[in-house]
Protein backbone atom coordinates (compact mmCIF):
# COMPACT_ATOMS: atom_id res chain seq x y z
CA UNK A 1 0.00 0.00 0.00
CA UNK A 2 2.62 2.33 0.99
CA UNK A 3 4.67 1.84 -1.91
CA UNK A 4 1.85 1.83 -4.29
CA UNK A 5 0.96 5.52 -2.46
CA UNK A 6 4.56 6.77 -2.70
CA UNK A 7 4.25 5.64 -6.94
CA UNK A 8 1.57 7.42 -7.09
CA UNK A 9 2.91 10.74 -5.52
CA UNK A 10 5.70 10.33 -7.87
CA UNK A 11 3.94 10.31 -11.17
CA UNK A 12 1.96 12.75 -10.58
CA UNK A 13 4.50 15.22 -9.09
CA UNK A 14 6.08 14.28 -12.26
CA UNK A 15 3.43 15.43 -14.37
CA UNK A 16 2.85 18.55 -12.16
CA UNK A 17 6.58 19.90 -12.38
CA UNK A 18 6.31 18.83 -16.75
CA UNK A 19 3.62 21.38 -17.33
CA UNK A 20 6.44 24.43 -15.85
CA UNK A 21 7.36 26.20 -19.05
CA UNK A 22 10.22 28.52 -17.90
CA UNK A 23 10.90 30.19 -21.15
CA UNK A 24 7.25 30.83 -22.49
CA UNK A 25 8.56 31.68 -25.52
CA UNK A 26 10.17 28.68 -26.35
CA UNK A 27 6.33 27.36 -26.71
CA UNK A 28 5.96 30.23 -29.78
CA UNK A 29 9.16 29.19 -31.77
CA UNK A 30 8.35 28.00 -35.41
CA UNK A 31 5.03 29.90 -35.34
CA UNK A 32 4.06 32.48 -37.74
CA UNK A 33 3.06 36.23 -36.25
CA UNK A 34 0.65 38.39 -37.79
CA UNK A 35 1.33 41.96 -36.17
CA UNK A 36 -0.94 44.65 -36.94
CA UNK A 37 0.84 47.86 -36.24
CA UNK A 38 -0.67 51.71 -35.74
CA UNK A 39 2.00 53.89 -36.56
CA UNK A 40 1.66 57.57 -34.59
CA UNK A 41 1.32 60.72 -36.10
CA UNK A 42 0.36 63.99 -34.80
CA UNK A 43 -3.59 63.69 -35.12
CA UNK A 44 -3.75 60.31 -35.07
CA UNK A 45 -5.80 58.46 -32.38
CA UNK A 46 -6.64 54.97 -30.74
CA UNK A 47 -8.78 53.34 -28.66
CA UNK A 48 -7.59 51.11 -26.76
CA UNK A 49 -10.53 49.81 -25.27
CA UNK A 50 -12.95 49.39 -28.37
CA UNK A 51 -9.52 47.54 -29.67
CA UNK A 52 -9.17 45.07 -26.42
CA UNK A 53 -13.18 44.47 -25.94
CA UNK A 54 -14.57 44.54 -29.48
CA UNK A 55 -12.18 44.37 -32.74
CA UNK A 56 -9.80 41.83 -31.69
CA UNK A 57 -12.32 39.38 -30.08
CA UNK A 58 -14.09 39.94 -33.16
CA UNK A 59 -10.83 39.17 -35.51
CA UNK A 60 -10.05 36.69 -33.13
CA UNK A 61 -13.15 34.47 -33.27
CA UNK A 62 -12.63 34.43 -37.29
CA UNK A 63 -9.14 32.56 -36.97
CA UNK A 64 -10.39 29.18 -34.88
CA UNK A 65 -7.91 26.81 -33.66
CA UNK A 66 -5.30 28.07 -36.13
CA UNK A 67 -5.00 30.94 -33.98
CA UNK A 68 -2.35 29.86 -31.08
CA UNK A 69 -2.97 33.17 -28.87
CA UNK A 70 -3.17 36.93 -29.56
CA UNK A 71 -1.66 39.64 -27.62
CA UNK A 72 -2.12 43.34 -27.66
CA UNK A 73 0.61 46.43 -26.48
CA UNK A 74 0.27 50.02 -25.78
CA UNK A 75 2.69 51.97 -27.31
CA UNK A 76 4.64 54.05 -24.48
CA UNK A 77 7.26 56.06 -26.10
CA UNK A 78 10.28 55.89 -28.43
CA UNK A 79 13.72 53.86 -27.27
CA UNK A 80 15.60 56.59 -28.85
CA UNK A 81 16.29 59.40 -27.06
CA UNK A 82 14.08 62.98 -28.73
CA UNK A 83 12.20 60.31 -31.43
CA UNK A 84 8.38 60.43 -31.58
CA UNK A 85 6.26 57.04 -30.68
CA UNK A 86 6.52 54.54 -33.59
CA UNK A 87 3.43 53.20 -32.88
CA UNK A 88 0.10 53.66 -31.30
CA UNK A 89 -0.84 49.93 -31.04
CA UNK A 90 0.41 46.65 -31.72
CA UNK A 91 -1.72 43.44 -32.03
CA UNK A 92 -0.41 40.26 -33.05
CA UNK A 93 -1.92 37.18 -33.77
CA UNK A 94 0.33 34.24 -33.29
CA UNK A 95 -1.10 31.22 -36.12
CA UNK A 96 0.05 27.60 -37.47
CA UNK A 97 -0.71 28.36 -40.82
CA UNK A 98 -0.30 31.43 -42.87
CA UNK A 99 -2.59 30.12 -45.60
CA UNK A 100 -5.09 29.25 -43.46
CA UNK A 101 -5.06 32.39 -41.81
CA UNK A 102 -5.51 34.13 -44.93
CA UNK A 103 -8.45 31.91 -45.86
CA UNK A 104 -10.45 32.52 -42.50
CA UNK A 105 -9.79 36.48 -42.88
CA UNK A 106 -10.40 36.72 -47.12
CA UNK A 107 -14.33 36.33 -46.46
CA UNK A 108 -14.19 39.00 -43.31
CA UNK A 109 -12.30 41.36 -44.75
CA UNK A 110 -14.67 44.11 -45.55
CA UNK A 111 -15.98 43.56 -42.00
CA UNK A 112 -12.82 43.78 -40.65
CA UNK A 113 -11.64 47.35 -42.78
CA UNK A 114 -15.28 48.78 -42.13
CA UNK A 115 -14.38 48.08 -37.70
CA UNK A 116 -11.35 49.80 -38.42
CA UNK A 117 -13.28 53.38 -37.87
CA UNK A 118 -14.39 52.71 -34.68
CA UNK A 119 -11.71 53.03 -32.94
CA UNK A 120 -8.90 55.17 -34.96
CA UNK A 121 -7.93 57.17 -37.95
CA UNK A 122 -4.79 55.28 -38.85
CA UNK A 123 -3.98 52.20 -41.86
CA UNK A 124 -2.18 49.78 -39.80
CA UNK A 125 1.08 48.48 -41.44
CA UNK A 126 1.05 45.06 -41.42
CA UNK A 127 3.99 42.51 -40.77
CA UNK A 128 4.29 38.62 -41.40
CA UNK A 129 6.92 37.04 -39.39
CA UNK A 130 8.38 33.96 -38.26
CA UNK A 131 8.79 33.48 -35.28
CA UNK A 132 12.74 32.15 -34.33
CA UNK A 133 13.32 32.27 -31.02
CA UNK B 1 -5.44 3.99 3.75
CA UNK B 2 -7.48 4.36 0.71
CA UNK B 3 -9.25 7.14 1.33
CA UNK B 4 -5.26 8.80 1.75
CA UNK B 5 -4.42 7.91 -1.65
CA UNK B 6 -7.43 9.49 -3.48
CA UNK B 7 -7.27 12.41 -1.30
CA UNK B 8 -3.38 12.61 -2.56
CA UNK B 9 -4.10 11.85 -6.54
CA UNK B 10 -6.97 14.32 -6.28
CA UNK B 11 -4.31 17.62 -5.38
CA UNK B 12 -1.47 16.22 -7.10
CA UNK B 13 -3.73 16.02 -10.53
CA UNK B 14 -4.92 19.56 -9.23
CA UNK B 15 -1.32 20.94 -9.31
CA UNK B 16 -0.70 19.01 -12.46
CA UNK B 17 -3.63 20.84 -13.95
CA UNK B 18 -3.35 24.25 -12.40
CA UNK B 19 0.13 24.21 -14.37
CA UNK B 20 -1.27 24.23 -18.09
CA UNK B 21 -1.27 27.62 -19.45
CA UNK B 22 -3.77 27.75 -22.35
CA UNK B 23 -3.20 31.40 -23.11
CA UNK B 24 0.53 31.49 -22.36
CA UNK B 25 -0.15 35.75 -23.12
CA UNK B 26 -1.48 35.76 -19.71
CA UNK B 27 1.54 35.61 -18.32
CA UNK B 28 3.08 39.14 -20.19
CA UNK B 29 0.05 41.29 -19.05
CA UNK B 30 1.80 44.22 -17.58
CA UNK B 31 5.30 43.05 -18.41
CA UNK B 32 6.89 46.13 -20.63
CA UNK B 33 8.43 45.47 -23.74
CA UNK B 34 11.30 47.02 -26.06
CA UNK B 35 11.16 46.43 -29.70
CA UNK B 36 14.11 46.54 -31.90
CA UNK B 37 12.95 46.74 -35.11
CA UNK B 38 15.04 46.83 -37.77
CA UNK B 39 13.36 48.48 -41.26
CA UNK B 40 13.47 46.61 -44.61
CA UNK B 41 14.76 48.97 -47.69
CA UNK B 42 16.51 47.91 -50.68
CA UNK B 43 20.26 47.44 -50.25
CA UNK B 44 19.27 46.63 -46.29
CA UNK B 45 21.06 43.57 -44.94
CA UNK B 46 20.60 41.60 -41.44
CA UNK B 47 22.73 38.38 -40.25
CA UNK B 48 19.58 36.60 -38.39
CA UNK B 49 22.55 33.97 -37.27
CA UNK B 50 24.75 36.39 -35.86
CA UNK B 51 21.59 38.51 -34.33
CA UNK B 52 20.44 34.93 -32.68
CA UNK B 53 24.22 33.47 -31.51
CA UNK B 54 26.14 36.32 -30.01
CA UNK B 55 24.15 40.45 -30.52
CA UNK B 56 21.35 39.08 -28.51
CA UNK B 57 22.41 36.73 -25.82
CA UNK B 58 25.21 39.68 -25.24
CA UNK B 59 22.42 42.44 -24.79
CA UNK B 60 19.94 40.30 -22.36
CA UNK B 61 23.35 39.15 -20.43
CA UNK B 62 23.53 43.37 -19.27
CA UNK B 63 19.94 43.39 -18.24
CA UNK B 64 20.04 40.53 -15.12
CA UNK B 65 16.76 39.41 -13.82
CA UNK B 66 14.71 42.63 -15.29
CA UNK B 67 14.62 40.55 -18.58
CA UNK B 68 11.49 38.16 -18.43
CA UNK B 69 12.37 36.59 -21.98
CA UNK B 70 13.49 38.14 -24.93
CA UNK B 71 12.35 37.01 -28.65
CA UNK B 72 13.13 37.08 -31.85
CA UNK B 73 11.35 37.00 -34.94
CA UNK B 74 12.34 37.03 -38.72
CA UNK B 75 10.17 39.40 -41.69
CA UNK B 76 8.45 37.23 -44.01
CA UNK B 77 5.90 39.89 -46.14
CA UNK B 78 3.97 42.58 -45.01
CA UNK B 79 0.54 41.29 -44.46
CA UNK B 80 -1.00 43.94 -47.08
CA UNK B 81 -0.76 43.24 -50.61
CA UNK B 82 1.58 44.53 -53.02
CA UNK B 83 3.32 46.39 -49.95
CA UNK B 84 6.84 45.80 -49.29
CA UNK B 85 8.31 43.69 -46.61
CA UNK B 86 8.03 46.19 -43.70
CA UNK B 87 11.02 45.10 -41.08
CA UNK B 88 13.44 42.51 -41.81
CA UNK B 89 13.48 41.38 -38.27
CA UNK B 90 12.63 42.22 -34.82
CA UNK B 91 14.17 41.42 -31.13
CA UNK B 92 12.18 41.95 -28.15
CA UNK B 93 13.03 42.19 -24.35
CA UNK B 94 10.66 41.76 -22.15
CA UNK B 95 11.28 43.69 -19.12
CA UNK B 96 9.47 44.38 -15.43
CA UNK B 97 11.40 47.76 -15.39
CA UNK B 98 11.93 50.39 -17.92
CA UNK B 99 13.95 51.97 -15.86
CA UNK B 100 16.34 49.08 -14.62
CA UNK B 101 16.64 48.42 -18.43
CA UNK B 102 18.27 51.86 -19.21
CA UNK B 103 20.16 51.62 -16.71
CA UNK B 104 22.05 48.59 -17.30
CA UNK B 105 21.53 49.47 -21.13
CA UNK B 106 23.47 52.77 -20.33
CA UNK B 107 26.82 52.06 -19.98
CA UNK B 108 27.04 49.40 -22.06
CA UNK B 109 24.92 51.95 -25.46
CA UNK B 110 28.44 51.56 -27.16
CA UNK B 111 29.43 48.42 -27.18
CA UNK B 112 26.11 47.32 -28.18
CA UNK B 113 26.27 50.22 -30.75
CA UNK B 114 29.54 48.64 -32.26
CA UNK B 115 27.73 45.55 -32.61
CA UNK B 116 24.78 46.91 -35.39
CA UNK B 117 27.85 46.71 -38.34
CA UNK B 118 28.24 43.06 -37.39
CA UNK B 119 25.03 42.04 -38.61
CA UNK B 120 23.09 44.71 -40.19
CA UNK B 121 23.76 48.22 -42.09
CA UNK B 122 20.41 49.97 -41.27
CA UNK B 123 19.49 51.60 -37.59
CA UNK B 124 16.23 49.92 -35.86
CA UNK B 125 13.20 51.79 -34.63
CA UNK B 126 12.79 51.21 -31.19
CA UNK B 127 8.62 51.01 -29.11
CA UNK B 128 8.80 50.75 -26.17
CA UNK B 129 5.16 49.50 -25.11
CA UNK B 130 3.52 48.01 -22.29
CA UNK B 131 1.59 44.73 -22.42
CA UNK B 132 -2.21 44.76 -22.05
CA UNK B 133 -3.07 41.52 -23.25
Amino acid sequence: MKLLLSFFLLTTSLVAFSQEKPNAGAAEKGLIKVSVMYPYAEGKTFNMEYYETKHMPMVAGYLGSNLVKYTIEKGLASGIPNQPLPFMAIGTFYIKSLSEYQAAIGPNRDAIRADFQNYTNVSPVILVSEVVK
